[in-house]
């Protein structure tokens, strides 16, 4: 049993859809951003970073969206989320997976939060991370160009969630991930999913839906 | 067998010293970071996104340095340097595994590349790096002050390994990751491992050594 502290549309998205393609019993725990509740003693407890997501597994509290991802996607084999560690694609999926959240998801903090550190400065932050957020799809889309459908070829993986999470984050940038047509069509397939769907209502996001 | 391209102290070296630790047949072949040989055609067609380190693993080349360390971890269970998929452990591993991919390791690219994306607000990029890098040693510390000795605690792991390149990565800024006390107790303690000898005689890594 798991339980998933989230907040609609952030990081703890990605966590989300990978319990509802294995299909896993979860609970939900709503924290609210503009509260300020990831700020409170008691979230604090529970993730030091003050960030969502959190998964309990076994009622022991964990956090790192991508890290999760991969937990699960090892936790649950029969899900077949992920390669094996014994198939010819295992290092393509490590490599995907942390290339979005080395090159990729680290940018978006920087789009969103360009004045998290310093107060002078924001506009050149929030410049360089939209350059380098495009530099990332436009490589994403040259990838699934010869090597699509998904992100792993023929194979259906979480990294396809994953990239589906930032292609969202993207909808009001000046150029929106799914401007780019391999990205885009990427992006359609996988909204084909029940679990997209079932994530949509659930965490009420109207809007990319 | 593996191959390895590496630039002395880059990111490469975690690759190498997990080689290293592991036991691991490989060969090495140099890049010539200063020289450009990561954007020739030959390399890039190794690595489209011209960094290292690329590892050949059976002749094919991946990239992403923290990826290419989970993947060799879990490819060599018998040198046990990460908790196995089955321990209690694991969901911290990964956790922190991903949290220096994501959190310590892009800021390190803020800083030491600040313009490379924009000419302009090149100082506020660097200034937000160095704030959010001595955030991230900041709770590294107080992580080793009660978890400590270790990373993931009486277990030594890839974690540490990945932790002490990026504390050698701080050493000529303003406040290096050894001037943290746990932090810097940790480096001493890895130090004394013939993996990080073995490492500067071959990378020729004088400083820091």
């Amino acid at each position: 049993m798991y339980t998933l502290y989230y907040s609609p549309g952030a990081a703890s998205m990605l966590v989300h859809l990978t319990l509802l393609e294995i299909g896993a019993p979860h609970a939900l725990e709503r924290v609210d951003l503009e509260a300020g509740q990831q700020r409170s003693a008691a979230y604090l407890a529970l993730n030091p970073n003050g960030v969502v997501p959190t998964l309990l597994v076994d009622g022991v509290p964990h956090g790192e969206a991508a890290a999760l991802t991969l937990l699960l996607a090892e936790r649950h084999p029969d899900a077949a989320l992920a390669p094996p560690p014994d198939s010819p694609q295992r290092a393509e999926y490590l490599q995907w997976m942390l290339y979005l959240a080395n090159s990729l998801q680290p940018a978006y903090r920087c789009w969103f939060y360009p004045d998290q550190h310093v107060a002078d400065g924001a506009a050149g932050i929030k410049e360089a991370a939209r350059i380098g957020i495009e530099a990332c799809w436009s490589r994403i889309n040259a990838h699934l160009a010869t090597h699509g459908p998904h992100m792993l070829g023929a194979t259906f993986s979480v990294v396809d969630l994953y990239a589906l999470m930032l292609m969202r984050w993207s909808r009001n940038m000046p150029r929106p991930a799914t401007t780019w047509p391999h990205v885009a069509e990427l992006a359609a397939r996988l909204k084909t999913r029940p679990s997209w769907k079932r994530l949509c209502d659930t965490e009420g996001l109207a809007e990319w839906a």
